[in-house]
């Protein structure tokens, strides 16, 4: 019945990431759905690299994984052995050279890499890699750890690691392929997710999700913990832990907002934590009201667990335009005036008349919850309560996810009340930090940085200046 | 949790059409935006053709509309005119040609036609037309009613309009571009819809769906009622009803599938009609159950409708990969044995140890159901029921669905009974026609021949051999 | 050592022809071959209609040969018989519907066809179709030529053919495939070339130049004659002649520039005549020098020509590059003010100090000898002579061959003296029409319009006018 | 008239390079338009780097200069000075990760390069990088370049590339793009050309022709000297000899075949060179004939020459498909067999009766000569004698240069007697390595190895071997 900008307004994470080694026989296809199954994680670009033992073979290219990847580009993708990657949409044109994963001839042979995180000293590890003489090709946290591995001593890839990763300081969930053996570890803080299961056919798979890991039909999954390093190799799984686990700082956003529902971490099911931050918001907020819609698709499950724990009925109150895509022509300000609306419309007959509690997971820049609460007024809703499944986010993420500055943050400008009034809206009620912590039913071990600015290592915040002379340099 | 096919198992149309007459200014950027909410309509192509009143600019080509416009194509498209068309995706590599609109030059001017329907009496107007000494270069109903009307002769285009729909037997939502008008039509019969809207600049449009006309910030809507004729002029519209209704023959499909939820057709939400065959299947195949799924995303609102009337509580037991795109490698049977899933995940929190009501909108051919209950089980689901919001497909359709022929839909095979064993289901409830009316609040007006085999007007069952055959010698 | 502009300057034709039949076998490849050998009449597209006696398939495209067809392109081309087309380049962005062969359903069966040339009468022609109704979708006579023989009564296409040929007027080499026989026919003035011959394996095709015909091994090889009516079905040929040859009027300018030197045409040589030019040169406007130089390629035989009737060494002065594509980024004025020189370089050492007669095929707008002529003083020629094969261009041609009009044309304007001045040579020495006729080795049978302005059939000066509207129109 | 295989049977050379320095103003037009002119250096693949002293920017790609660079392409790359490159094709799908320029960022900043040539010690100056820790991520030798110029100490890239030269064995001429310098270099043997020149609005540019330079606008062109760093800052040029020459080894074959013939080498023309071997054929192999005749385009002007100095008369005996491209569909040998001829057609009647001799410019493998020989007798040659502008190619070269191994090279299998008896020519007259010489005026300073076997610097006859496993390893 309105409009609303196309742009979501959500926090943008980096990547998902996959490793695979069956037993025997090739490995490409399964790796194929597995990636896609990451999907999600990532449209901007995807890759394989594929290892018979000997050769690695590698394709990967800009776009969601089913334009990456045909018969003709898997055909020559030989082998047991694979890792995967799928890279988020970021700005700036010439971000091929950047596209994971990232392969090299080392000494040891041939290295592959992908990872999903990122390094708060990646500024440090790159000058220190160039005054040995190194040349760097991209921008990419990936290129500098693959030259780390490459330029350590070690009798293994797992030793080499184990050696490296005690410089690495921030967020990795990393995947190598190199001689006949996929590695995969998990930084000893355990930001980003990463689980291993076993495949039916004999070996086995880590990927960032373990929906992805369903995907391709393992079992017996768990979780990799931090600082652990597992090493697949024929149907072999071996553990190693170099590097003690530190303070836990799991990304609570990927509860919230990242995973896919089907997903479980830390003991958790994702579906299941949406459902009682839903609940919790009815208990911190209440209000009354005569029916809970969600913004989908994310928000359904909290939606739904808050009409349930408050008694209101749940409906649908948005359709979302399914194909919405990366490259787009988006409507110039004159056609939003005259209501061109893309991304949603709304079902006015579940609206009108009635005092509506609209479910979102967050709100980042304070651009989209405007319009939606515009289009559900326009619908003929008397009151529109604005519940939001976390806490402000008022701090930037330096971790991996795109959140942005402190300058585009609305919650470090304004409170509560004021985003309300802001956003054209009777209440907001956001979940307070431990409603939240409670919804996952745990006092700690999660990062929640972006809310209180209690940073779990130390930072810097200068950070993104050096990636962005060096992408101007190389563009 | 499990596995399922990739391809859906639903019934497919033929197209969505689009038509835009501005009071000035020019169209392109407008129509684009409606065309991109009439996606879910065809996915196979699009294409917009362009007038300032002198000359018909046209652009289209395979793919997803942001596939087929960018910046560069829409730029020669200039005026205040405008038709639109999205195909669905059917089988044959080279339908290139039958991508629509159609333009040609004719005694009276350039001539633009985009359809969406079936004409039952296609090949015996094809033959007169090649009778005549016509050339035909595609096996598209399009250029048949646009050469129809190219040869006719009338002072206007609505005249030469009028003379031929007399001619025309079957589903039929015709939009015209020539001159300086756009013209649009719906056949007396009312199969297909079509409605039309007041642009808030000035100028009007119509669509096949009035979540188009939204999308672009039309008000005051209304159907285009059977056998009128719609003559959009600058910024003024006249009427003609130059044959008058048939008795209405409306597809009910539209309201189970095809449109979207936030459609308005004969005065009813889509969303609420299909809340409402939830409801009527709660009341005409009652079971105790500990939760209702829905098979998503279309079958949602029949889940929740379902949820309300029986009190059972509504929960998502799917999750849905919702980059699946039209081209894709599919898994292999080796792989879908060792449980490669694509579509779909389960979300066994809210399935294990329960009685599971799973909602969905048709069993075509059958092939998909039974995947989907193996999933739920396989989730842990004690037992599972699956409801179905119309009653079994049992008879082809002939005006612009691809149903499938008779030897293809299970319905015309199997008793429900049967039905329910083959998928593996506890029991399969289907509404009946009279249930699924009764859900649409109407006695009459619609064509529910697929589930009666009362076809409204007379098929010829041989129909499509002629556009085999046709496309074979021109393929 | 100095500059040219990009622009050749040449009168540009339109079209190559093919058509085979085999005794028995698949046909695409060899018609493959036999169109490569027909690239230099047409760079901007090409084409390929194959059948098998029932089905006609087509694959045509923008671009080169083999750019538009590869192995998976071809594959789908079965059966023994086909047609073929290469399109020369012309300006306007759209013109991808006017690529041929233009294939159609018609009342007896699929219609394929092929042209090169231009009919005088187009316009009305155009205009009785659309009075009978019909509808035109590009600007190409290849359209009017199939849609009058889609609506002739006849019971052969052979018949059908006989019947409209005489409402054609103009220049016309047609190739038809329809049926189980390919049918060729030229117009009874017999403008532009054809000829036929016999495949070494059984069958015969027919080209419009013999190059072609050898290319695909072809022996006995024979022209077609004016208004003659080949046909071949299998390993069959027959010959109709239902119009008798009108006074001869074949374009000069094949053996002048169009045709490649390897061509047979009217029993001669295309190459031997080309020297025959040259020394006729020799004759007409002899002058002392020291070094006869070709501007390559086409003029390379009447420059060795005239060094052997003058005693006057030959060498080549210019180096060419053969990169020179379509698409293409010209240099700007300041940069060719600054000495950007593309498509051609000189040989100094062979230039300086030296009185060069430099020999070329044409000057038709003017605006690139003068920068050769520059170039070749800049090298350190002492003296300039410009010898061209043929008489001043003074008139556009109306038979397919793109001269440009009136105002285009320098000798409209200039006298050869006049021109020489503008050009910058010392002397410019064109061959007189007696001179060139004598050097082809006959008196009469040629149309030398575009030198004399008598045309041999009535022609529209209004003519492009149409053609301008209607590409317009569906631009 | 008759038929031949697609393939030229030449020797196949590595890559044209180009650096330009303006003295203000943006470079990358006219760094095109001199990469364009060395295209006939490399077809394969194309790139330019340019830099405005702080940013490098890159655009590069598979496929001709035109195809790789358009208006789009080229906006980005802003400032005055670039570095190019032309690469010839080489076999292997994946090629794309070693075009060039290849750009890293290093301690002492953004670093590009690209090169022409070849190192013998390649592999160990690999090994030696890959100890140090490096990854390398192609087998191309720009990269070791590249990472030894990173990864050396030096106040200025000029010291830092005189420091890295001395480990350096075998061809190179290399241009670098870094800070606010273009700075280019020869290898102390002169392997392969480069010249410098003046640009006429100010700075200098570096290619590997001279032709190159000329189309770009250039005077006072000479050559780089070998060991010779030339320096370009701004409008400067500066010039240093960190190295001494060793004994010259200029590589004969850029007079023979590689260079366009309006280049200048070694102060001869290479037009003049290849009209000196011509006569050198006549005095060397002297034989009673009618005509002479060139395979184009290469030996037309030792035809001219040989047929100048002998007295007998110089024609055109074939005619050649100027469209013969990079990727193609060619005949089977069935339909070579019918005679299906693409590259060549012949002139039957300047052969027709007479005794021919046929200049090519050399025999690599031995497979097109018989083909030719054939052709020229099926056109009714009395006598074919084969005339090579060199002597016979017994050894592979190992600076840049693809001959083919040992046991392809005919000239390493057989006597000349023995080729003529194998390509069926009624005699075979090469040039001796003195005669030869002569022709270039010259006694010393070039590489015969492939005629002689005498290397001028230590060969590893492994060399391959290493590059392709890598190849295969990242394939």
């Amino acid at each position: 019945m309105a409009t609303t900008p196309l742009d979501l307004d959500r926090p943008r994470e980096e990547c998902g990431v996959l490793g695979v080694s069956l037993a025997s026989g090739d490995v490409a296809s399964t790796a194929f759905f597995g990636l896609y199954a990451l999907q999600h994680r990532g449209q901007e670009a995807a890759g394989l690299a594929v290892s018979d033992g000997r050769a690695v073979r590698i394709h990967k290219g800009m776009g969601l994984v089913p334009q990456v990847f045909d018969a003709a580009s898997m055909a020559p993708l030989k082998g047991s052995l694979a890792i995967g990657h799928t890279r988020y949409s970021t700005t700036g044109a010439n971000s091929e050279r950047n596209v994971q994963p990232y392969v090299v001839e080392t000494m040891h042979g041939p290295l592959g890499v992908a990872h999903n995180g990122n390094l708060t000293n990646a500024d440090s590890l790159r000058e220190a890699l160039l005054a040995r003489g190194a040349g760097l090709q991209s921008s990419s946290d990936s290129e500098v750890l693959a030259l780390m591995l490459a330029g350590t001593e070690g009798a293994t890839w797992e030793e080499r690691l184990a050696t490296v990763m005690g410089e690495w300081v921030g967020a990795y969930c990393l995947v190598v392929i190199a001689g006949t053996k996929v590695v995969a570890t998990r930084d000893p803080w355990g930001f980003r997710p990463l689980s291993v299961g076993k495949l039916p056919g004999g070996g086995h798979a880590v990927a960032s999700e373990t929906g992805a890991l369903e995907t391709i039909g393992c079992t017996d999954m768990r979780e990799v913990r931090p600082g652990e390093v597992i090493v697949l190799q024929g149907g072999l799984l071996r553990s190693h832990q170099p590097i003690q686990p530190k303070a836990q700082a799991r990304c609570t956003f990927e509860h919230i907002y990242f995973s896919r529902p089907d997903a479980h971490w830390d003991g958790m099911s994702v579906h299941e934590v949406r459902q009682n931050l839903g609940r919790a918001l009815a208990e911190e907020h209440p209000v009354p009201a005569d029916v809970v819609i969600p913004v989908p698709d994310s928000s359904t499950p909290a939606a739904i667990g808050l009409a349930r724990a408050s008694g209101i009925s749940y409906n649908e109150g948005f359709v979302k335009n399914r194909y919405i895509g990366r490259t787009f022509i988006e409507p110039t300000d004159e056609l939003r005036r005259q209501g061109v609306a893309l991304k949603f419309n709304t079902l006015e007959e579940n609206l009108r008349g009635k005092r509506v509690i609209m479910v979102d997971d967050s709100i980042v820049r304070g651009t989209t919850s405007g319009p939606l609460v515009k289009m559900v007024r326009d619908a003929g809703a008397t009151e529109v309560h604005v519940r939001i499944t976390c806490p402000p986010i008022a701090h930037p993420c330096f971790f991996g996810v795109d959140m942005g500055t402190y300058d585009e943050l609305i919650a470090h400008h304004l409170t509560p009340d004021e985003i309300a009034a802001h956003i054209g809206a009777d209440s907001v009620g956001f979940l307070s930090v431990d409603a939240m912590m409670g919804a996952l039913e745990r006092d700690e071990g999660y990062c929640n940085a972006c809310f209180t600015g209690a940073y779990p290592v130390p930072v810097q915040l200068e950070l993104a200046t050096t990636k962005q002379r060096f992408d101007g340099v190389l563009a």
